[in-house]
């Protein structure tokens, strides 16, 4: 697998110095593709979900499968919107004068050569292979085998637009077979950063698999905090949003942490989970409190149901509410409910995650709500890019000194003086 | 090693979210033991150094060791600027209105807990310990054995500021022996980042012995360039700069390419560099053009000489120049000597290194010099942080949402429009 991350880092490096405009232009042959290969694309796709049928993959997992023309016209517009953003390589971060005649410009640029290994959605294809090349990186496209003829038909798109600009097509490439990917994994000095897009099970084999640095999240267990000066009506609405509108996002919640004093009001925020057809598990303060509720165990603290399953428990206080959090969560997204102000600020500060809530729904948690545009995936790691994760995470930078025969020297106790001026 | 660490990680948590004027008290605090306890600190290390003489240490090993009367007021002089500076814990780097009433803050965030592995240089327990302090992280540091009491004393103050202000001291800790630093590099649920300060092959050994990100760089392979066009004079200062200013340093240069049509030109700066008493090693069409230069192998151009060592090639043009710096580079520090815009302008967008220079010397790449205050250390990785890097480098952000009981079901095509407005 050596040769062919190589030429994606050679092709890379041609890319990411060419002119924005080519790269619009890129972008926009890619969307006028997708458009003319429209029948053949879904026709891949028709042959992709006839042999997943006939394998019997499970009905969800063929609806992620499917490319419909609704999911290609969507695929076309995210791209064209892509085109027409403002080219953020070689924009400076911070200009500084080191001296006169001696001025230090921190300019974007594109990280190198990324992994992305996916599951089942030939979209993924599409949508990160446009931001890679938006970015100026190149992309190797590792998708589930019951993909395989769409994916290779939407690689084929983007090559094609690469191609159609005069630039070399093996900045993007595809990866077939598992083994093709685990020896990719292993070549750290060859990618430099792994995205994968899938089960939490997905991301963990690989996080376990490779020292490359991993982008994304393997769970996702969030919490909702009720104050004790919670106002109930909003512990209703965000605790069914949190949890009913999409059970199986990372971002639902699956642990209801209960102040002791809100006990009271309990029955109003489960009542509602009930009759939106929510399972509750609890502990023995707060099952009084909650309508046809099991006992929960020790496991269901650190349990992402990914369904309409929620864990209920009472706290002392607010510290034991945080304390919670840390010990079992994963750092992704937490919420508190509350009107004391006190008590929004300390959760605010206090709460070591991600995403920290204060009076709204975990569901906020994401790249497009957070107005980042596209987004390339939620990141739970502390280091490069943390949270719901837009284009600017598939940038790095470079520091650009330009002089006139300066030498360092000349600079230091006695001799001359930096000025360090901010440009 | 899972109890310090996660020790270091209560406590990390209690510094992080402590106010701003605790971590200046604690760092003031600091200061005034290092001054205070001077003399301990200087017979501390006295002890250190009788052992290493007579255990034969290296006379440079030596002078690194020392911990000298002048070396302390230095140390004490950085920690009371650092307390002096401004502290960037939840200063906000973004703020954005998503509806009325639903605002999104990202804030600088403490990274968590650093594990710190250096060699000899005592310096490095409060210069790397204060920085930590500063940016609210916990530290494990693991010094060289031959600086055992030392750093045992050092990491005493460190500790004793911290409980002098009423937290836990545990945020500092030292590691001793290399089975306690090897048992924690295995634990990357525990540590968020390594950084190595010291030889290539420390860094290296540590890269490959674990999957916690690591902040540094193993080799400084930097590159100069002499354009066609480069002024005589100005590659004189620089060559001699970049070589002899710092042998050993990462940032000073170990080839230089020379454009084919420079070569009649080539003799004013090999003479100046062999009068600075440089060796010089050059390709066949070099040679001629170097005094006493002996032949260069292939192994020459990806040598770090650390040395006053010099290897020379002959290129065709900039593109050749390019592609022996990616080819053979360590994406380091390169520059180009020229005074035609259009080279200068090819090798600073086209040069895929962490620092990329036009005349001005590669011994300009450092923290200070850059006018990022304290520096901790040069990283040529390309995830987190690039070139060198200062405090920011110690930081990641969290997402904090504050609102009214707003919910993500209210949103999208047919219901609620997000504002997105920047603040």
């Amino acid at each position: 697998m050596r040769e062919p991350a190589e030429k994606a880092r050679t092709a890379q490096r041609e890319l990411g110095s060419a002119p924005a405009a080519t790269r619009d232009r890129i972008l926009g042959g890619l969307a006028d593709l997708l458009g003319a290969r429209g029948d053949d694309l879904i026709e891949a796709n028709r042959e992709d979900l006839a042999a997943a049928e006939a394998s019997g993959l499970a009905a969800p997992l063929m609806g992620r499968l499917e490319l419909s023309a609704a999911k290609l016209t969507t695929l076309r517009q995210g791209v064209m919107e892509l085109a027409g953003q403002r080219d953020l390589l070689g924009h400076s971060l911070r200009k500084t004068e080191l001296d006169e005649g001696l001025v230090l410009r921190q300019v974007r640029s594109p990280i190198g050569v990324l992994l992305i290994i996916f599951e089942s959605r030939p979209d993924a294809v599409i949508q990160i292979g446009s931001l890679a090349l938006r970015s100026g990186n190149a992309v190797l496209l590792k998708g589930g085998a019951e993909a395989l003829r769409s994916n290779r038909a939407l690689i084929g798109c983007l090559r094609d637009a690469v191609e159609g600009e005069g630039l070399d097509p093996d900045v993007v490439q595809g990866v077939e077979g598992r083994e093709a990917a685990q020896a990719l994994l292993a070549h750290d000095e060859l990618i430099d950063l792994v995205i994968p897009r899938g089960s939490s099970e997905l991301v963990r084999s690989i996080q376990g698999a490779t020292r490359i640095p991993v982008l994304g999240h393997a769970e996702g267990v969030c919490h909702l905090y009720l104050d004790a000066s919670a106002d109930p009506g909003v512990g209703v609405r965000l605790a069914v949003d949190g949890k009913c509108d999409y059970p199986s996002a990372c971002n639902a919640i699956e642990t209801l942490l209960v102040h002791r004093e809100f006990l009271p009001h309990l029955q109003q925020v489960t009542g509602a989970l009930r009759e939106a057809g929510v399972e509750l598990r609890a502990d023995g303060e707060a099952r009084p409190h909650c309508p046809q509720a099991i006992a929960a165990t020790e496991e269901d603290w650190s349990t992402e149901y990914g369904d309409l399953i929620l864990a209920v428990r009472t706290v002392d206080d607010i510290d034991q509410a945080i304390g919670h959090i840390h010990r079992y969560g994963s750092a992704h997204t937490d919420a508190i409910v509350a009107t004391d102000a006190r008590a929004i600020h300390r959760f605010l500060n206090e709460v070591d995650s991600a995403s920290v809530f204060a009076n709204a729904s975990t569901r906020f948690a994401d790249g497009f709500r957070y107005g980042l545009g596209a987004e390339v995936g939620i990141s739970t790691g502390r280091i490069h890019a943390r949270g719901p994760v837009g284009v600017e995470g598939l940038l790095t930078s470079r520091w650009l000194l330009e002089g006139s025969g300066q030498v360092a020297a000349d600079y230091g106790p006695g001799k001359r003086d930096f000025t360090h001026r901010a440009l």
